[in-house]
């Protein structure tokens, strides 16, 4: 099926492969949008899925992936990312051509590696998206047809991507609400490193030290603001986060040598007493971090 | 001036030194309690001071913090941390015997040494407070009579200081809407520098490291909510986090270590690759920091 630009139907019949907060809320952005005729959600949590029909975010279950796909003219993979590849081996022999598959992980060079041992016949129609969005709270209960609005959709197109298939993930993901750039994989996968593992590494790391020290759950309660919001984000999600930094090891640690290094220069100032010194790095990131742009 | 437990009206005259957030905010509470019956202020800044007379937080402005004792029962110095032991020493000459000496900084070692070094006549009614409450903004112009109201705050009387002075000390905290607890001084300093005091170096070193390395304003356009939350902090004003840095070094630097060992074995649990057991490390500090309260 060709895309017809400029129609609101952007799909006739989407595939929804796992039907949680991402994938729900991907299939409720896309009906508020009039741009999708129908909806076919299959989940490894039947659960899951016939919640998804319960909320309207899907039309119809599936008993599987495989047969999710069929008749389907564009897929979304919003499963875990350890998922990634078991799935895309499962709907290879069932995706007819020109069907454009994308996923919502949030690593890339991954994806990127499972499409070209998965469906090599089909990377022209493959193009990878990265949401910048979520919810403290997980599962297709939470979805909404706003989460994408105004937040940032990376995509990470492949070198064999079609202009086409790119230009038809990017209609979508902005039909949802979403502002959608661009990156090659490693690009993506260093800068989410830099930007969001890391801190993620950084607070595990923080709560770790302070609960495996004498003492520490009586240091608890006497934590206010600050540390609230410095490790909202240790509260996250143990698998999904296990996957991110297994599947992005490489670029983690690197920036966590970085941090390293920004920490003992930091250390060995206040060791000093130099005040001055100590001021002047406070300054610099004091200044550049109010001035950072607010969501 | 004997205090009449029972009665609103705790404080006769209130000094207080320095009019910014904490001491306009204490001044502004304890006037919204019926709790003093006048407050004179002094203020580093005099624009400061004659801002606090203007918003209602106090009744009078002295050209200085002697003048400003002078007929007092209580006084509350809320100044930078470093300028604690000028000011103790200036008003020493001053105080009437059994006036309520308090003090508003976030490290607490440091003043009990100012107090003993300033006061040594006076250690009787010297009773160091930290309240745990505070503002993006500083000075007295963003003050409330509510910024205490449920926050906590902790006492850390010297050896020497009397019952009846530490019952004062507390009733007035109580009296702006805060939960009072106590803790000695070297308590108190260790424990937030586990709960505050690190975040904040950590949030420095981030940044740090971020902006330094090559394409580092590039990143900072791609960072999301987890990013601004881990973050915030490091826009905390930088004279201020120099002088509790350096005020609470030890304890500071000490827990510094216990985190760079727990990012140790974080890492290395990465490196190898050991799925199952970052799983379980991930698991422990996300199920901890979930059943964490919130304020």
């Amino acid at each position: 099926m060709a895309l017809q630009m400029g129609q609101k139907t952007a799909v006739q019949r989407l595939a929804l492969i796992g039907c949680g907060l991402i994938g729900g809320s991907f299939a409720l952005a896309l009906k508020a949008a009039g741009a999708v005729a129908e909806v076919t959600g299959s989940s490894g949590s039947p659960a899951s899925a016939h919640k998804a029909l319960e909320l309207g975010a899907i039309d119809r279950v599936a008993s599987s992936a495989a047969q999710a796909v069929q008749g389907a003219d564009a897929v979304l993979l919003a499963v875990p990312v350890a998922a990634t590849q078991a799935v895309l081996e499962e709907i290879a022999p069932h995706l007819a051509p020109q069907v454009l598959v994308m996923d919502a992980g949030s690593t890339k060079r991954d994806v990127l590696a499972a499409m070209q041992a998965a469906l090599p016949q089909h990377l022209g129609y493959c193009v990878p998206a990265h949401p910048i969005a979520g919810k403290e709270k997980s599962g297709v209960a939470h979805a909404e047809s706003a989460l994408f609005k105004g937040r940032r959709v990376i995509l990470t197109p492949l070198t064999q991507s079609s202009d086409d298939a790119i230009a038809r993930a990017q209609q979508l993901w902005e039909l949802t609400g979403a502002r959608v750039s661009r990156m090659s994989p490693l690009q993506h996968d260093e800068t989410f490193a830099a930007v969001s593992h890391l801190p993620h590494l950084l607070a595990f790391a923080y709560m770790a030290g302070l609960m495996d020290q004498p003492g520490g759950e009586a240091l608890l309660a006497h934590a206010g603001s600050g540390f609230r919001d410095f490790t909202r984000i240790a509260a996250s999600d143990p698998v999904m986060w296990r996957d991110i930094l297994l599947a992005n090891r490489g670029p983690v640690l690197a920036q966590a040598q970085a941090f390293g290094d920004a920490l003992e220069h930091l250390a060995q100032t206040l060791r000093s007493g130099d005040g001055a010194a100590l001021q002047a790095q406070i300054e610099a990131v004091s200044r550049r971090r109010s001035a950072w742009p607010a969501a």
